[in-house]
């Protein structure tokens, strides 16, 4: 369609039709739904007729070819412009091919198979009838008490801006013109990871500086990569509820950003306003939300009762309304829906590519990418002809999709048993489960202490249900629950050598789980084909390359620890730092119990031979840092060389490091490759006390290292 | 000496001259000091020379009226023009005689007691020759593992400011007329106590909406009471510096609260701003922070060393210098010292009222009223008749000073051990240590066993020694050492009625105390009549009377736990809540183990009534909120009626609830008071999203009760 006939389509539309386009309602609120029937009550409650519902926008949630044209073709018959339904689901992390947690993408640093975990994810939904994503998630976090870091990937804004990028290219591609594309929706604007202590939907707060200088970037990131939508976040932000901030949406999104996308509401987070107390009805809160800018009211029914009477009596301009059934009608082109409402719904491609090889062997691959080796006292790759015992509640289990994977099946699932049984004999397995998540009997400890006693070493798989972390999965205590803690104790003092396998979606202090395992792999919640990854790994035909997104601190009460903090003014390591006065806690480290960028691999890397191009810097030219990596071992292994940059000294404070750039290299055993990056001026820039966002001449020191403590270091200047 | 006079001196003064009233130096590099010889080596570090030191303006921690005299005497000869040292020193929570640590006065509720406690303090400190105290600290703190929190009176902004106003004026008085009166310095300007993780000096970061909903309103209390002073503080707030921070000092405490008074470093915090990074070098330092408004540089020379350079290169026009130069002579001028240098220093009069009967007993009183009684299973107060095991590391310890208590002595202290003695007979008390503070032997655990098996009642003295807060006091775990809970533990496993008594300067995790504990007091650091008041209070002498003024959390994962919070969007408590997608811990509450004005008497009160004189307020009237409490036990006691206030929809989020007012009262049993408060407009204003502050016509939810919990309510409307 045109975009004449676009205006002349909004031409004809009544007030309520308007109004329709900017509500969101889930599947079973649809004729053609496969669970329509439940939905009567609700409608009920809500105040939503029939003539409502023929009017609406947009769905959520619809999931299958089959159901969504169902869906659509009625809606098709029933509305009286015959404006197609956009239809939006949540494809977090896969769709029905599960990749690991997008937290644990993070931790593979590996681009391009993020994306292609992506693009993977849009043909399955968008065969599947799906037009959008609500995704990617990039709400930088610093709190592993907050269930939704899984769905992160990690605490730097560099790295998040990165696979941002990454993931909107796989999603969307060129969305007008490449197949088996979907929109994707960036999430959640703004600054919802930085919940206050940890707790789901709490008070952020912080300065327009940080704001700028840590949080924002990786949405913008989004947009610059094309992103077409974006959704509000639960949160309020400096005392005002997101999704009803004008000077976050219209003022620093629309204005100073330009973006002219949709912009929808979380769910129910339009009506969530009259709980935040900042709007006394849900006249109030539509009011409130329209001003705000966004387009589309998510699951409650604040603009389809109230929108049509704020414009009537004038509170609100047509206009206004008339600007975001445009930006609608837009992405529904933009789709292609006005041409094909159903687009690349098709039951035969759902068998064509869901779940397909290719699909199930790149969720392997970026699952074995994303397991991080911690700790390996010449344990692992375990041998392929000794005796395991496989024990734990992970053991055999089908919970290692992780949350938001509500398209994934168990029944596709290879469980660890089913991935380790790839590899050896089946008798050469013994599996026990120990204990439960949270709970276990003495029963099923002796029971496991048999098989571990049969064995010559010892696998255990431990975690967190996917229920405890995730949206409103937060938590106060991140250890693993005792009673695995318990079974590790057991299992450990028969005195064989131990491999513990971690399953989980935050950081967690593992201080007691360190103690007790000869080695500990974390493998996140790894998808579909964790099993076969897990496999892969731990017998030595995967070499571990990840390193974390995050920092896993010593224990809560350290929390938030993260890599790129400040020095404070009595830093607790300079040369001539006071024992008492200092910046530190009595009874615990300041850092990390493991870094951002820490990873073992089965074989060492050898940093050496930093060195600078230059050692001045103009605004105008180039300075290429080398460093020299040698593969110290006896096996092949990818590496990720990272590179940091300091500012000395500043406008304002500057972190003690900031990731600026990254190499994945591929290393035989003995060989040496000179990893060479290129620093520009553009790079040295951040926001002054004032907001402006520029660099400033002085000295800079850059390191190179394989993770954020572990580094050499030169200085060079930067000249303006 | 007259204004015309003052200015005259300035214009006299050398450029040399006018930096050195801008220095403040330690008591051993004045000539007179008790211990000179040491600083030889220091001084020559920093670079001074004996002709700075005859410059120098001020003096931090002398003490004594002899050594101060001398000091004075010297530099009087020395000092070109005569210009007399202004004697500044900490006087936190009393002088010699020691009073209860801040957070456990802000306990008692009582205003007119920490007053005179600050008057108390104020005259041992004049007399031994002091002339300014570095107090009240206000910071205001929501995170118990910051080891400062015991320095400030709580949680609140509300009872924080007005504390902040009692103290300075228990401090100044009628500065330039009353007798026996120090200065006061109000710290830590700004928002030192939102120290991220609670690690001391640690970055704080906030929007300048919270900054001046809740952090700034106390220091702004204490200028308004007069305060004459202000000191910087070491945090960085939102990238900056709060010591090189123009826009926090220039721009709003000098243009907009036109604050005309002496600005101070905290010590060294000038040079500071190298470590921060955002001064290459001490020049760079010096001239930050004149820029920013510092007068007196604390303990480094960034000043001495560089401000003359600056003026004499233009950098510094030298009219800025003169300006901090005259702040500071006009504060010297005010008290006296031109007349009279050596002020109230006098030896006969340090002997007259340091720990004289009157500060001994009001210490005493106010010890009595800040330990608060958290839990009592019929165990309290004890019989005069029983047979008492005193046991645990602070049964017989004289650390119950709390941290800055320098001036305290342990001679002087009364110990648990002895307050209890002066109640019952020797013979009835048996004294055990049990263990140390972090560590114990089996055979002091034995012991101690042996002596409660002989007891009737078990009476057990545990804590934190006073290293564990205080500044650089930080900890990430706030449980009480593990050998302590052993200890508990063993002791309770008797079978006889154990009563706990805490030692600590912050809010700990309590959990495991309360299990096995019958009854929980918590004594805070009390002081030097610690011992007496404890024993007042145990038999029953004293009705403890105190409320928390600061929330103790159930773990240190809850934190930051306060009462004052928001709703959020989706509230865990609501009546439609759903059971997952709340704003929750899934393995913890959210609100705190005890909160925000608890506490328990040995009598009971019910709270009944509770009316409003009309249910609608306008701008120009008030309205009368009355409850009815009575003490229907069967003691008389004293109790803290507190009233808190909700805005039910605001321009922005407003808290849960507020605390606008309390009555401290006193009830004999089976007798009734009606309370009654008075509300008006004024007390219903704050911030809006774009700073301005004022209040909203609507509906406002007014709450009395015992505390911040259990809470009756009703609603009234503002009319505007």
């Amino acid at each position: 369609m045109k975009n004449d006939q676009l205006m002349n389509l909004l031409n004809q539309m009544t007030l309520n039709e308007k109004v329709g386009q900017l509500v969101q309602l889930a599947t079973p609120f649809f004729k053609g739904a496969s669970d329509r029937g439940q939905i009567t009550g609700p409608m009920q409650e809500m105040g939503i007729k029939e003539e409502d519902i023929r009017n609406t926008g947009s769905v959520l949630g619809a999931s299958g070819a089959n159901e969504i044209i169902n869906i659509q073709k009625t809606h098709m018959e029933e509305n009286r412009l015959g404006i197609p339904l956009l239809i939006m689901s949540d494809i977090v992390h896969g769709f029905k091919t599960i990749f690991p947690v997008p937290l644990a993408i993070g931790c593979s640093w590996d681009l391009p198979l993020a994306e292609k975990s992506a693009a993977l994810a849009a043909k399955e939904a968008a065969v599947s009838g799906v037009h959008v994503s609500f995704s990617p998630m990039v709400d930088l976090s610093r709190d592993p008490r907050w269930g939704r870091v899984m769905e992160s990937t990690g605490e730097d804004t560099y790295l998040n801006s990165k696979f941002a990028r990454s993931l909107v290219r796989g999603f969307q591609g060129k969305l007008a013109s490449d197949s088996y594309k979907v929109a994707s929706c960036v999430k959640h604007f703004a600054a919802y990871g930085a919940a206050e202590g940890g707790r789901d939907y709490n008070t952020v707060d912080m300065s327009e500086w940080m704001l700028r200088e840590s949080y924002l970037p990786a949405y913008k990131a989004a947009l610059d990569e094309g992103c077409e939508m974006v959704m509000t976040a639960f949160n309020i932000l400096n005392g005002l509820p997101s999704t009803g901030n004008k000077k976050l949406m219209r003022d620093l999104l629309r204005e100073e950003w330009n973006f002219d996308g949709v912009l929808i509401s979380d769910w129910g987070a339009v009506k969530e306003l009259i709980p935040h107390g900042v709007a006394e009805d849900e006249k109030e809160a539509a009011r409130k939300t329209i001003e705000a800018g966004v387009d589309i009211e998510m699951m409650t029914t604040c603009y389809t009762n109230h929108l049509s009477e704020l414009i009537e009596e004038g509170t609100i301009k047509e206009e206004m309304l008339d600007e975001a059934v445009l930006r609608i009608l837009k992405l529904k082109n933009k789709l292609g829906l006005f041409e094909n409402p159903y687009r690349h719904a098709s039951e035969e491609k759902e068998n064509e590519f869901i779940l397909s090889a290719e699909h199930r062997s790149t969720a392997r691959e970026l699952a074995g990418k994303s397991m991080v080796l911690l700790k390996n006292e010449s344990v692992l790759p375990l041998k392929k002809d000794e005796k395991i015992a496989l024990i734990g509640p992970f053991a055999a289990s089908k919970d290692i999709l992780g949350p938001w994977s509500w398209g994934g099946s168990d029944a596709d699932t290879i469980t660890f048993e089913e991935g380790i049984k790839t590899k050896i004999q089946q008798e050469q397995v013994l599996i026990s489960e120990g204990c439960g998540i949270e709970s276990g009997s003495q029963q099923q400890l002796n029971e496991a202490l048999e098989k571990a006693k049969q064995a010559e070493v010892i696998v255990l798989g431990l975690g967190e249900h996917s229920d405890m972390s995730g949206e409103a999965g937060s938590r106060s205590n991140i250890k693993l629950p005792e009673v695995q803690l318990e079974l590790l104790k057991e299992i450990k003092s028969l005195g064989k050598p131990v491999v513990t396998v971690l399953f989980n979606g935050r950081p967690l202090d593992l201080t007691d789980v360190i103690k007790h395992a000869d080695a500990v792999l974390e493998a996140w919640y790894p998808g579909t084909e964790g099993g076969h990854a897990l496999a892969d790994i731990l017998f030595g035909d995967v070499n571990p390359s990840a390193k974390l997104s995050m920092s896993f601190p010593y224990s809560v009460g350290q929390v938030p620890v993260y890599y790129n903090n400040y020095n404070t003014g009595r830093p607790k390591d300079a040369p001539d730092a006071q024992i008492r006065f200092v910046s530190q806690y009595l009874d615990a480290p300041n850092e990390a119990l493991f870094p951002f960028g820490y990873g073992l691999s089965y074989t060492t890397y050898h940093y050496s031979d930093l060195s600078l191009s230059q050692t001045t810097l103009t605004p105008e030219d180039h300075l290429k840092v080398s460093v020299k990596v040698t593969n110290t071992g006896d096996t092949a292994g990818e590496e990720i060389v990272q590179l940091y940059i300091r500012d000395l000294v500043g406008d304002v404070v500057r972190p003690l490091k900031e990731l600026k750039d990254f190499a994945k290299i591929k290393l035989q055993p003995g060989k040496s490759s000179l990893v060479e990056f290129t620093i520009s001026e553009e790079q040295l820039r951040y926001y002054h006390g004032d907001l402006t966002y520029e660099s400033d001449a002085g000295k800079f020191e850059v390191f190179a290292g394989p993770d954020s403590k572990n580094l050499q270091s030169q200085i060079f200047e930067l000249k303006k």
